[in-house]
């Protein structure tokens, strides 16, 4: 183990990348994508100007970073919602999980699934058992005869990511709009759940 | 009427606002929205660098012009798709003209619908009877009892939309990635119109 020093804190060298994500996760939701920068997160998290670049090479770095994280966060939270009995209510939680998370960090899941670094997206997560896309796909395929599966998740993923995406922009009706987005999230992913082929 | 005259070309009050319009469209597609500045649209159009000045007071109202004329061209890309005799099969055919107008109009869609403008977003349209969103409506609301309507619009919108987001911005996986788009939101969108409770 070696120890970054820098003029006001110290941190071992993960500890520090650590600690600049999670200053950034922050800064991105209090004050937007456009006022993360590498400087603003290395004064957030009390180093140096000149700290961050031992780990990103620019702020598109930083970001990628930033949406690695978010994609953890999701898929913990679509496990953490994954609990009910019945398996289609199970996937009602999941997708209602999917919309909130969307609502409450709206500029991380844009840098997530956004164009928000213009042409460059940040890698996509590859889509293991582990993964966010994992859980879904694990609790759809356990609904859907196998010659329907393929279809039925990306139908799920589609259905709560518009939603999601809709819902974040503000593009709803105001009828859609007078409901809460959790009422709105169940409704909708009920409706489907409901209807999946047996 | 009058004429408006510029060093390069003359227009009727209307037309030169329509041909910038045009020219953006173009601009949009070819070259990005970084691109696409007043200047460039008025050197397309062959009009002086200060005529756009008489119609748009920024980019942003620009933007907000080309977003209108891409909801127009929505609305009457899902009213073409909209005439098999089967209700069903009507609602998966918009549904694919939805998702194949974003795959050949990328930019466009994400202004129509995205953050690209980063906090100001293009005022969105009136979900009137006219409306793309009204001619989804109307064909959802045909198949699906009153008392579900609202839930099933919103979901029929929300599963074109996300499908039309994760496909153009290339984040479903390489499986879902190997068939056609069209294909695909064919399989997609079949799924759910069946499952529609009737």
């Amino acid at each position: 183990m070696f120890t970054v020093s820098t003029e006001k804190a110290a941190y071992h060298h993960g500890n520090l990348r650590d600690a600049l994500v999670r200053t950034a996760l922050s800064l991105l939701e209090e004050s937007g994508v456009e006022a993360l920068t590498l400087r603003a997160a290395a004064r957030g998290a009390g180093v140096s100007a000149m700290a961050p670049y031992r780990h990103f090479a620019d702020k598109a770095d930083l970001l990628a970073a930033v949406a690695e994280q978010g994609y953890a966060d999701l898929r913990d939270r679509l496990a953490r919602a994954d609990t009910a009995a019945d398996p289609r209510q199970a996937l009602v939680e999941q997708g209602v999980a999917y919309v909130l998370f969307a609502l409450e960090r709206p500029a991380l899941f844009r840098i997530m699934f956004g164009a928000s670094l213009g042409s460059g997206l940040p890698p996509k997560p590859p889509p293991t058992a582990g993964s966010a896309y994992g859980i879904l796909a694990a609790r759809v395929a356990g609904l859907v005869p196998e010659e329907k599966r393929e279809a039925a998740v990306v139908a799920a993923w589609s259905l709560v990511h518009g939603l999601a995406c809709l819902t974040v922009d503000g593009r709803l009706t105001p009828q859609a709009d007078a409901a809460s987005p959790e009422t709105l999230a169940r409704q909708v992913t009920g409706l489907f759940a409901a209807g999946l082929p047996a």
